[in-house]
């Protein structure tokens, strides 16, 4: 699945940097509205790519410092490249491995972590590292999408079966493109104290015309006619039956189409140590 | 298909009126506390069933007088009675069916329609019935539930496939319960102005204990289960299939599971004529 690690996890590729910019853009508010840090604090970013999320984080929360970590250096020098565009200096990256960061336990106050592990074969462990890093008290956010909340009008078995290609690549490659709704469990599981979980829900038909295009075309739909070669690589559907989906899923952009995702964002708040 | 309309549409049975009422207890808030009409006005509410949103309709709206209408004669008696229960005096009941409506064009300054698209095999027809009987200016306001936009952890393929019996149960009988994702076409193509949908969804876990065992438990598998018979005599599942995917609905109800389900509100007004 190396093509599928290559366009998708890191966002190396440009076609895929840009859809991550355009979710960033049409979602903003949907995802990060009720996030922000105080003055002062310290914010670990695990897993930023192409820092499509650090942005806004980071200027929605100007007094805090962010450390943004990525696995992939190319993602990174994008990441710097963008931070400072936007002529932020309150985040500083850094290139490592989530499941091997170089901090001390307690380095920060927050963790911050956004469609990062769903391409984890390990996500508890992740969280329990990254539980490891915050000081008593400190809260972690977790955003991930859910592949399985999505459903549409016009429905059409052609496209479901095209998206189960997506759903099917991300778990071969070790991945869970169903992860969102797992989100209370995981946190749990990883020992969070206080978890809240809270789905946020893509709704769009003909009244939404910036998610029409935003969402259900330039996001969802380009991110499953970006999987058409690793699908028919790997046997999981014949071509003219991915290709009838993906025309399916732009059918719902049409002016009687209705297109639903959900995301799910969770927070949890790191056990007081007695 | 009689058992299930016995069962399902129109609330005779005895098991249904409960779930109807525990849902109606529990989604009160999701669903109705953003539909409040002014005193002095009249609203039509059509398929009122045995009035388990009626009470919480009129209770918020109390200046405002509702004639509730219902095909069966048996759901109106169980209505009045909880209405009476209730103490409400700005509800009238009366028989009669939604395509054979006793009513005058522009009758009404307002239509209220929940669970009940879902039985129709011509919904846009019902929607421009009822559009007819608003007076200009007037709105409609219709709630629905969507089985496709079930999901849950862990997932279960025979809990899949158990819900998906109580969908083709459904469209046999001419219904349709995945209407939910096609409010915002249908009111348009119903003639409505100024249509806005908004989804109303249910995310239950263990955080959430009234809605584990309100939603989850009495509510969504308390339905799945009572289609038992009727999916089985229709062979639609095998036995052990079945009841392996009610196990699985349980099993949800876990301290680590997760059950979703979206209901549509939509909401329209009424053309004004020239």
């Amino acid at each position: 699945m190396g093509d599928m690690g290559d366009i998708y996890v890191h966002g190396y590729h440009s076609r895929e940097n840009e859809r991550l910019r355009d979710q960033a853009g049409t979602l903003v508010d949907l995802l990060h509205a009720d996030t922000a840090y105080p003055g002062g604090s310290t914010v670990l970013e695990a897993g930023c790519g192409v820092a499509a999320q650090t942005v806004t984080l980071a200027q929605r929360s100007p007094g805090a410092h962010f450390t943004s970590v990525d696995v992939s250096a190319d993602s990174l020098a994008e990441a710097k490249r963008r931070t400072d565009r936007a002529g932020l200096t309150n985040v500083t990256f850094q290139h490592a491995d989530i499941f091997a960061l170089p901090f001390d336990a307690a380095s920060f106050d927050h963790v911050f972590v956004c469609f990062v592990l769903e391409h984890l074969a390990r996500p508890v462990e992740a969280l329990v590292i990254l539980n490891r890093l915050l000081r008593p008290g400190g809260s972690i956010t977790v955003i991930e999408g859910d592949h399985g909340s999505t459903y549409f009008y016009p429905d059409s078995p052609a496209a479901q079966t095209a998206i189960q290609c997506q759903v099917e690549l991300q778990r071969k490659a070790g991945g869970n493109a169903l992860i969102g709704r797992q989100l209370y469990p995981l946190l749990v599981a990883a020992g969070f104290d206080a978890v809240r979980v809270s789905p946020r829900m893509v709704y769009v038909d003909a009244s939404r015309p910036d998610l029409v295009d935003g969402f259900t075309r330039k996001t969802f739909t380009a991110m499953i006619a970006g999987v058409r070669e690793p699908a028919l690589a790997a046997g999981l559907i014949a071509p003219e039956t991915f290709d009838a989906g993906v025309r399916d899923l732009h059918r719902t952009t049409a002016a009687d189409g209705v297109f639903c995702y959900t995301f799910f964002k969770g927070v949890g708040e790191q056990k007081r140590r007695a």
